[in-house]
């Protein structure tokens, strides 16, 4: 439910009715808009009777919500949510390429990696420190060694950098790293992470999980917003069908139905969706034109020799041809918002 | 097995490969190339030895086809097959786009609708006559009457017409009246209606299955092919996942490894993929960038009246939305080849 | 709709209902039940208007049928139906064993698996002679003379045998050699296929195609009843999904639902749901434990040997095993209708 | 690698062994066997040289391992594993029943669905106390009132008590109270969460994931040994797949793979793969066919009440005639093992 306050509504009256939603029980949440204020009514059980808050002073309507989601639905905020990371803007005609290797290997590594894929127009660089592995003896990333490591990346390009938290217990640490906390496919309904998340400064970028619809993703960045940050950039990546020409299926319609049910960016991970290189580019074009808001992209400039992911991994040169074809493909949509790379580096 | 012939290799020597090929009680099939001739071995059981033919006069090179599939894969043959119906062509940089309402309903319909899709840059007229339906119970498509209207469409538009034969006893008859004869996804196995596709002089737009790998369905092509017909066009229109907040997934990332495994053009199907209106010009661009030939879309004048599938049908005025935006997609990469709607018809 | 006539109802009055239907333009169709006639409306195009017919002499009822499908479902029929192929029942307690090898490669291989099948305690022997294949290059079956070789295993066995048509084309011969015919998972929504089923004299042996629902599966079985012909028998034999480890995906689940959606028999197969011997026996068991009528296994007494299929073939001494265990759990649920199969076989 | 000492081989010669791995910078694992010890080399990067180990005195011989699991393999570990709780046992040949709500909702309705459950033949009793919720905001379970509810349950009937937990904060709390801990589907990949429940005393029952193909869900119990903790139940609760009528499709041809592959006990919970009360029956029926070593099922007195998943509860009643069907099933393949229930209870 959500209550639409008059363009005249007084603060004081905005206040009556948050303590109306309150007595009842229920959580009121302050929506503003471009031009006046709403309230979502959260956590009631059951449904909620309109009538005691149409009649309050300053009410103009009270607008039943449809979906199971609320905070992140269009329903609640029409307008887009554009994250600002740094000088970066993410969402809303805005193109935000992030780009970097599967795993922090080496401070020359990354920076090498980091300089090629800016100068190609990358706005954010990637790396992860911490690795979600399938098997206990795979290599788990460097850890904290590779935060440092990343943050040297950032001093020296004046890239934000993204890298994953996998568990409550590291959150804080690459909190106090990253500028943009990533949560992986297989956490996306880790709800203590999410909650976590949610009591983060951050913004969060949230991955769809393997065999998430597109109800469990909007819900698992519904935990986020109700912890209280607004902050999520949606990131689909492909999901497990019989398929197996490449690693997952990129499912594009998924843009298409999040772009229209919610406000949040949300942007395409093609490296691991394809899981073979030879794929990405083509499937980048693809993203950009069906409306995604940006990309992350493996890059690696020794990919034969990466300790994770290589064969997905980009060629520097590669990444550059994939910056100029899309960066083509997204100013047929959005003419005026073309923001060319050079001017959103801080560098 | 190929066998590529020198570029100095005369008839004769061509024709002795062929004889020992032959005599080994294979099947020889000449696969001319720009500047020489190969012969690719075929219907062998078990392995091929290359010395059999590696010593004959005129032979450059034997070599071992990797893939289940031979005809349609750039193993046999490098280069782009192009598929010319009337004045379009199709493949290799040409921009196709397919459009018409999902069942022939009436003259009037169909003439309506092609007029406002050849305006909008349509190259081809699709609408079913014989229709493939889950129900006994549905309408099942007006027959040879509706191939009929279709053929006063071409005449009328003078653009070629594609509609589907669901079967053998009818295919004759499809045919005599179709510029395209299209086989749908759920026929994509029927092997009997591939062989008969196999020895028609029509171009063939094989759909994939709801279900098939591409090796299956670049399988059932081989079957075309292998009856003669080398004239198939594939056509992607979604696979059937867990997701349903499209009617299928489309899946990008089979165009990609379909143009690098295959000669034969592809093209994409956004309206069967999406089963929503919405979702089709997000994923018509997507199609086009990842570097499909061309789409297949279905239009109706007035949808929420069409006898099938009008909830997945553009309007006109959509259509001409969707040429807009593909054109300038296809023009990022296809510059030298970008051919005018205007230039491609003949009306 | 269902109109249920009273028990008392005349001949007279049940052909009054019917007259009163057709001149409405739909179809009726006589469903006698134990006690007394139903009368299914079909063909009608939207609703129908109850009260036409509930006032009729002779009517009891008038029922909405809420399935898309008719003539399957329980709500046309509840009872059971239990299809007589020479000595063997088929469905509503008698457990069904159909074994043989995939292809038909010779009259020594048929009978020597016929007679160990047989004795193990098969009803029914399976051999394919004409074979869909995904390459047009693999064994395609030995056609006719695979037919006479089966019949030659019915005379000399008593065994009635059962194979697949392929074809609208070959449908006839097949019809002509078998006693039951099979329609292929490919071929689950080839229409054509179906309607000439149809109008056969003989039971049809109906495969869930590989990503159909149960709602599909139903109406393919639909078009077989709708053109005349009541003895389908339905074939559960796995479904597409990511999983890898088996071939395909037994779905349990659906044997359970269309036992309870359906009156007409289930049986599995999960020779082509695991694609692994290892795997047969306890897929077989679990089928007869969920409540299938019976089973279709494939045999082979040279499994390494076999033109087709030969890993997911069981050995002979396997299939005896698996004979053991099945009749045993099916015991459990089945105590009077148990078969000892010595009984059901007539040789 | 698995160094396999000979009978007669010393514990000095163990020690020499394990001291020869440590000195190559590898783990080395000690595997009692029933009539020798093997030693798993662990955490090598890169092959293992055999001929470092195989000369050393009391070694009869070193295997490759040919699986990324190595821990929860046959070929590490021949024999069945038996997993003691309290006086239930937990694999090869005993059959095993937990059940119990979904949620702990209040004493009084654990305490009645447990008397119910251990009357019809329950051994483990089961409830939710943090239960993982899709929407942020539905009902979160009681927490640690719970955990107490199901140790008063406990108490009165002497039944050991399974519950979830959710997160490594609270994985102590869960720990203290319960006899098994779970983790969930959604759990399954969280490696913080499988690292914890490898330093635990407690037996782990790890469901399979949503879309986990059989190696990842071993590699994630692989984690839990690799931690220390060898007491791990599997449970297969179905995938997800383009299939609805049943929530998920039980994948039982999982059950015959991980029994294969593995020594660790499987187990199967219906409840959550069929999502509807009328199929949980026969899947369990089919379950214990198969070869799983119990089940899981979800019970409740009022489902229609139930505070999560009545839809999928069975009535008390319901669960008696489970019983005594699997029981039927399960003596045809284990007539020595057959352990009545009455015996297993200390109540």
């Amino acid at each position: 439910m959500l209550v639409v306050m008059s363009q005249q509504a007084t603060s004081e009256e905005i206040d009556a009715v948050v303590a109306a939603i309150q007595a009842k029980g229920y959580t009121a949440r302050l929506i503003p808009g471009g031009e006046r204020m709403a309230i979502g009514i959260l956590h009631n059980k059951g449904a909620v009777d309109a009538s005691h808050f149409l009649g309050l002073p300053g009410v103009k309507d009270v607008i039943p919500v449809t979906r199971p989601y609320k905070l992140v639905s269009r329903e609640f905020q029409p307008e887009d949510t554009i994250i600002q990371v740094g000088d970066v803007a993410i969402g809303n005609g805005h193109l935000t390429l992030i780009a970097g290797p599967c795993a922090v290997e080496s401070e020359a590594q990354c920076l090498n990696i980091a300089r090629k894929v800016q100068r190609a127009g990358a706005h954010l660089f990637r790396g992860g420190a911490f690795k979600p592995r399938t098997s206990p003896y795979s290599f788990q990333g460097l850890g904290e060694q590779g935060l440092k490591i990343l943050t040297q990346v950032r001093e020296a390009t004046g890239m934000p950098i993204i890298t994953e938290a996998l568990d409550t217990e590291t959150f804080g640490l690459v909190e106090a790293y990253a500028d943009v906390i990533q949560i992986g496919a297989r956490n996306m309904q880790n709800f203590s992470l999410l909650r976590r998340a949610g009591r983060s400064q951050r913004p969060v970028l949230l991955k769809r999980g393997l065999a998430a619809t597109i109800e469990e993703w909007l819900m698992a960045a519904e935990y986020i917003l109700d912890g209280g940050n607004t902050q999520v950039i949606l990131c689909e990546r492909g999901v497990r069908t019989f398929a197996h020409h490449s690693r997952n299926t990129l499912d594009l319609s998924a843009v298409a139905v999040v772009c229209k049910e919610s406000h949040l960016p949300v942007i395409v991970d093609p490296s691991h969706a394809a899981g073979r290189r030879d794929q990405v580019i083509p499937l980048s074009r693809a993203a950009i034109a069906v409306g995604a808001h940006g990309l992350m992209v493996e890059v690696h400039h020794a990919p034969e020799e990466a300790l994770s992911d290589g064969a997905q991994s980009l060629y520097p040169e590669q990444f550059e041809v994939l910056c100029r074809q899309i960066q083509s493909i997204f100013d047929v949509f959005h003419p005026s918002h073309s923001v060319k790379p050079e001017e959103t580096r801080n560098a």
